[in-house]
């Protein structure tokens, strides 16, 4: 698939080889031939007694390396049982975030202990202040900046001078001497410019900037919207303290929409796998069942107030269950459609009357379509004409119910500062459940003589 | 927010206001001082009539920045009643990425017109050769080569010479002289060599490429995984077509996330959004609620097969749709994890077996937990035991299928090449809620006499 991609089967093949014979030479050339990212994959993919052997064989800046491609989760669970002193030399070559990260995971007091062992905490320090899901705790400090006053000359040469290694390789921030933002410049623009220029005259002042503070959906928001692909962090001073570069931003976007995708299932752990251990899965998804418990309870306790009728009419119980689907159903659409929207920032305050407006046209619409059909369909399949009316009308009246159910759901959560996802179908269903058998019955219960007549 | 923001809500006052009182020119200066990006959003904005106004006072390359930042929909829905030869100036200066997209969207004799009006068609018509959703679907043409041969000196000045305009800043593509893919090499990189080294001896030879045909899926997982900013597009003799950058797998990722968020909820138009037309909406909504249908009456016809026990014990009728629900609920939660897992290229294809099992004991688990406490609930509230076991044992069994077939549907649909994202909650669904009604009916039909003797 691709011109040189070093995880191809053979390589991987090869590589478990060695490892059985336990020939950990040949393992380490191969592995160093290799992408980090493959090695990481590699790595993260051995028995915990292989691994331990190759944190053993291996130097501590090739572990940095890999520990800097691995998710979070692994890189903890590869890293929790190290002697703190060795654990502290590879946080050291970490990049600063990642390094961050893991510090952010370990407990406090083995955070303490790290750091006093660590020869350069200066670089990670200020990024352990910010909560993961913030600005700041996606931003890295390894960054370059420049100084206005510089010639462009000036800061090719410092650039030459710190060497090629750094997150962010092509924009330059530029900084007064309080550190506070006041520009920024592309590598390619200073290298073309005349070497006796300011920078302050080359530089592009209009520069985005969000605040450590400020959520990583919002930043990551931002870095789509002006299509960016490195977003500066300031303080409430102005001042410059992180960057947040593309892949971070690769990384918020897709955990957001895990998030959006579990929390719409009802699953309330959004780090849950298929393969999590029991316990684990149970934690994560046992919540919202139970909920749903409640919930299915009250649509029984909704019928329950019916049960005269079954007695009378036992044709009733094969089709209430229809009425609750497709309410839920509908509403399920609903609710995707405005949880993605406002994920992707589309819906503006002043278009909610027109989208629920519209929605209630869509409801009404689908209430039509869907209760002809089934009405007519079952009125011909039970020979009861009364019966297929009331199954028509009571559609019609729940998947009304349910266009506006869900979409206010989702945006009243929204507004209230919840997330919107949490009208996840469990909850919305629940309402279009017990309302649906509510519908349906009460209708049955009106027209019970004359659908009577045909049973 | 954010250090200089052009569309701060101020600033949009004044636009409407001058738009308003038709003082054009100082709309245009104050749109001209907006980021490309902020002028896309208020052109959107707008009504038709004024977006029109505005297509005849702005020059050429300033629509063409904003045609590249709209959505391939609002730029269709903004050039489609242009004239033609205008239409062709605003493509020959767009994106050619952005201009291709737009072009796929014309009909065959708009874009035929429109290319032999264009003065530069060449960077455009390799583009249009690609589905939408390939790699070379999404690919640019406009990124910088260099020769192996050339010297870093050499390699410069011809850089120099180029001018600054590239979607793909950083990243330069060694190429020779068949146009065969031989390296890359960074800018840095390349300012900071010797400027009598061979581009040849600096550049990284091992470039990793995807090939036109790929899915654009596919293409954002490897530059996911490299953490690339850039990544080439060769044919098959090796040739560099193209390059993906980095904005565009942010699109694939937002595509590809809003695809199985509306697949999961039964949306099919994956290009629906709340505000979209009536038509568009049924369109989009009615396909799956239809085939809902069909598998709700299939729930119906179980039902109405155990006709007689409502008649007999009304009670039954409360709590079907119990079963019914926490079974649906159950699978929906394991369809979203395998899903997600797909999507992210994490279900390795000897894992399935475990997966499958773990999942059959997480079922088992929550089935107990719930069937006890729903059994324990209801026989205690209804003074019924034995409605509480059946209730029960129906609850465990339908978790356990639940759990069985919300984990292999979407895992025998990709292996089928679907998108195991149609194993939506329609589908699976529709089985928990059909064998959820037919355990639960016909365990309380094994156990009626003793069910009735407490009712």
């Amino acid at each position: 698939m691709t011109t040189h991609q070093s995880s191809d089967p053979e390589t991987i093949k090869a590589l478990e080889a060695f490892l059985d014979e336990e020939d950990y030479g040949s393992v380490l050339e191969l592995l160093r031939d290799m992408h980090p990212a493959d090695q990481a994959k590699f790595f993260y993919s051995l028995k915990p007694e292989q691994r331990e052997i190759l944190l053993e064989k291996l130097e501590v800046p090739e572990i940095a390396d890999i520990f800097d491609e691995l998710d979070d989760k692994q890189t903890l669970s590869a890293a929790k049982d190290l002697p703190l002193p060795f654990l502290a030399d590879i946080i050291d070559d970490m990049d600063p975030d990642e390094a961050a990260d893991l510090l952010g995971d370990l407990s406090k007091q083995e955070v303490k202990k790290t750091i006093s062992l660590m020869e350069e905490p200066e670089e990670v320090l200020p990024l352990l202040r910010y909560p993961d899901e913030t600005a700041g705790g996606r931003m890295t400090t390894d960054f370059l900046s420049l100084s206005p006053g510089d010639t462009v000359e000036q800061a090719i040469e410092f650039l030459r001078s710190t060497g090629l290694e750094t997150d962010i390789p092509y924009y330059l921030f530029v900084v007064d001497q309080n550190r506070k933002l006041k520009g920024v410049i592309g590598f390619r623009e200073l290298v073309f410019a005349h070497p006796d220029q300011k920078i302050a005259d080359i530089m592009d002042d209009q520069v985005i900037s969000v605040q450590p503070m400020q959520d990583q959906e919002e930043a990551a928001r931002v870095m789509k919207h002006y299509d960016l692909q490195a977003l500066p962090v300031v303080n409430q001073h102005h001042q410059l303290v992180g960057v947040i570069s593309h892949d971070d931003i690769l990384d918020v976007l897709i955990d957001e929409s895990t998030e959006d995708i579990y929390r719409l299932a009802s699953v309330s752990d959004t780090t849950l796998e298929p393969e999590s251990r029991l316990l684990v899965q149970l934690k994560g998804r046992l919540p919202w069942l139970l909920l749903n418990t409640v919930t299915a309870l009250i649509g029984s306790w909704v019928i329950s107030n019916f049960g005269d009728l079954f007695v009378k009419v036992a044709v009733l119980a094969f089709f209430q269950s229809v009425v609750a689907a497709q309410g839920g159903n509908a509403a399920s659409q609903n609710v995707a459609m405005i949880v993605r929207s406002l994920a992707l920032g589309k819906v503006k305050p002043r278009q909610i009357l027109f989208i629920l407006l519209r929605q209630i046209v869509v409801g009404i619409s689908l209430g039509i379509l869907i209760g002809v059909i089934v009405g007519v369909g079952v009125g011909l399949w039970q020979a009861n004409p009364w019966l297929g009316l009331v199954l028509g009308l009571a559609l019609l009246g729940n998947m009304l119910v349910a266009s506006i159910v869900g979409t206010l759901a989702p945006l009243l959560l929204d507004l209230l500062g919840q997330d919107p996802a949490l009208a996840s179908s469990v909850l919305v269903t629940a309402i279009t459940d017990s309302i649906g058998f509510l519908i349906f019955l009460s209708l049955a219960a009106k027209f019970l003589p004359l659908i009577q007549q045909y049973v």
